[in-house]
């Protein structure tokens, strides 16, 4: 008989172990139980749903019910809820909430993609209709039918990391004035302050109002309450972070790390065998920290998925980690980072060194040529680089993959001064940004 | 009493030395020769001049003779060009033909950067008026002289590579008729053919003409002979690649190396001690293929001058190599190039395997997603990345970094499956194109 793999979850971590599996190995049968009414959907694209650039909802999703059914014999269930794992049965228990039943089905493989949610502060007023996170595309219809109903005029975004950022200025698309209340000292705490005051000016330019430094101490309707008095507000969007789905997991038994995220192996197995763990709600590696973290970004969810599906299938992957890439855009401005910043690395017990340099995105001369900032940490002695972070115009987030890639490589900042990449007038000038801070960065380094 | 560095040539190779000589060593005499009227300028611009994009032609000097003399105490002195090099008796012979003299000046250090001249086929007509070759502002200036005089409607150019494509783009938006002439069986032979096809595809769209594997056998007022009858020509631009200026430092019994170029250590300098060349006129190593070769281009120019310039000033810096990086656009569609070719790598005794894949620029669903294809070749058996191509649309090319660094870290293409590269919907498909191909070549590194 064929052996049977579950998978809790319609979206990127799940689907994707599903297909890779799938592809490895055809006659595993596979069932796939999403408790929402969508699946495989980039949520990641929701800001851009409200501000108006992409339509209509369904646009986002990359795949559906019946594509998987279809071209990978993979049956999904939607509005079907994991209500418990019994990891000695090998069996899941399932409500199927458009037909009202539970019923139990046993696996052989079991891939958790459980996803996470947004983290929302145990304050007063919290459950209002009017304060809401969005996580996946049912969140993202509902933020968009209570905005127009309510046609809200003054937003107030709670959390200045990237999807404060990203909803800031979609509602600023939207046609609303938007208040971003960060309890941080600054704005992308994921930065070190000299760039993320870049990104605060940015933010300014774009009249997007920023309160750093202030707490939210409580909602109501209208108004958000802070310890600086009230912020009208019609609507509150909370961009907090998230927190990673691993209810089912723990009770379960399974081990958790980081931030309660399941903890896997290289090749995305949890503690239990035959029970995987991809995406949102399952801990990563820093491959420059060397500590365990929990990244909820789509990138690592697909990365995670194809892994755990290609050992399930028979064959062999391992995720070795993550380097800490991301990147978001408020407006024109461009804004990535990539290993560790300098906080990072102090806290994390390195001796690190910066350099960080202002230049432009296409030769100075060439038309529609932007600034960009870019800041290099390496570690002092060695020169090992540990990380970057670029703002700046069109054209500046992805050359972080630059850095990127030099951190996965183990690269020091001196080798970095020769990378011999691409130049045309139109795309970089001659001495390219990042080259030029690794440059300033090898001088830090080699300084007494 | 101070030591002299005398560099011959005052565009990047030489003055990136210069300068470097300066930061490192105060008391240092140094007197630059630039046979030409104007130093430090981006030949790389002189396309942009040509379409319009860029005006003034000045704007393309990116240090003038003042700035040298007045920030670095460089002596720069326009129109003298240097006759002859005793390298027995550490001196040069000086032309100075604004005041019609010759002199001899002494040298501790020389930095040859004599750069290198398009390369001019004998052909019978080769030395009519019409018939321009382009890689200096005084060159630049007298193209744009004669296209104006002559409202030049139809303007062949021969070659198709980097030069001539931004060239032949440039006449397009000048307002001519182009057609492009090349002897070889496609396009941009830098990359394979199923690449190149994408490009010419794009030339097409762009209603030039492109006549390929089509030898040229002479020019003559109003039209350019070939093998195929006459092809009306108001104009002819060479973009047949460029030779090195070397004949300076063969008639001083330094060594050459591949193409004619002056052969170089990896201090950049050459067979004679406290002689060095950077720039176009010097050799570099190739990192992939392990071959001395051949590149001209003004990031690798800068790049040589830096080293040299460090070395001279008491320093120690090595240049290790290249690559093979290079981009270019046409229009709207971006091209890009690292590391070997399959093509390249059968010639150099690799046994290659390819992935080609076809992606977008950004989220399938979000406004301005572009077509990218992307080949990544790798080594069969230790799947050792040994090059990439990249043909697409806005946000492309710039892309190939990523290849360019994991080629000079030596990484697998198995290694680049979990690269941690930054997305956002607006800049990158979730699966980064690169990583993509990088995967598909990886199955093939695998494939029986």
């Amino acid at each position: 008989m064929a052996e049977r793999l579950v998978v809790i979850g319609g979206d990127a971590g799940g689907m994707t172990a599903a297909t890779n599996a799938r592809r490895l190995c055809a006659d595993l049968e596979i069932v796939a139980f999403e408790k929402g009414t969508r699946v495989s959907f980039s949520a990641c694209g929701i800001p851009y749903l409200v501000s108006g650039e992409v339509e209509p909802l369904d646009a986002l999703v990359s795949r559906t019910q019946r594509e998987f059914r279809d071209a990978d014999r993979i049956d999904v269930r939607i509005q079907h809820e994991v209500l418990a794992i019994d990891a000695d049965r090998r069996q899941v228990e399932v409500r199927d909430h458009g037909h009202g039943r539970t019923f139990r089905i046993g696996f052989d493989h079991l891939v958790i993609g459980t996803g996470a949610r947004p983290t929302r502060p145990d304050l007063p007023g919290i459950d209002s209709e009017a304060v809401l996170g969005v996580q996946n595309l049912d969140d993202a219809a509902a933020l968009l039918a209570y905005a127009e109903q309510s046609r809200c005029q003054q937003v107030v975004v709670v959390g200045g990391g990237y999807i404060g950022l990203e909803m800031a200025e979609a509602f600023v698309m939207w046609g609303a004035k938007v208040t971003l209340v960060d309890a941080s000292p600054h704005v992308m705490r994921t930065l070190d302050p000299d760039m993320a005051a870049l990104v605060a000016a940015a933010l300014d330019r774009h009249s997007i109002e920023v309160r750093s430094g202030l707490a939210i101490t409580g909602f109501e309707p209208g108004a958000v309450h802070t310890a600086d008095g009230p912020i009208p507000a019609d609507l509150v969007v909370l961009g907090m972070g998230v927190t990673p789905n691993s209810q089912l997991a723990e009770a379960a038994g399974l081990e958790l790390g980081q931030r309660g995220a399941i903890r896997v192996d290289r090749r995305q197995e949890t503690s239990v065998e035959g029970i995987w763990a991809a995406g949102d709600c399952a801990e990563s590696f820093h491959l420059v920290s060397g500590r365990h973290v929990h990244v909820a970004l789509g990138t690592v969810a697909n990365r995670q998925g194809r892994v755990a599906g290609i050992n399930i299938g028979g064959g062999y992957a391992t995720f070795p980690g993550v380097v800490g890439s991301a990147m978001t855009k408020v407006c024109s401005t461009e804004v990535a980072r990539t290993g560790l910043t300098e906080t990072e690395a102090a806290r994390d017990g390195f001796r690190a060194v910066a350099g960080r340099i202002e230049s432009t995105t296409r030769a100075g001369y060439y038309p529609g040529a932007a600034p960009i900032a870019v800041k290099v940490v390496a570690e002092k002695g060695t020169g090992r680089l540990l990380g970057g972070q670029i703002v700046g115009g069109e054209g500046s987030a992805k050359r972080i993959d630059v850095l990127a890639t030099a951190l996965t490589a183990g690269m020091t900042v001196d080798e970095m001064i020769n990378l011999d990449l691409a130049y045309a007038p139109p795309y970089s000038p001659v001495w390219d940004p990042v080259v030029t801070a690794a440059r300033v960065a090898a001088r830090a380094v080699d300084a007494r």
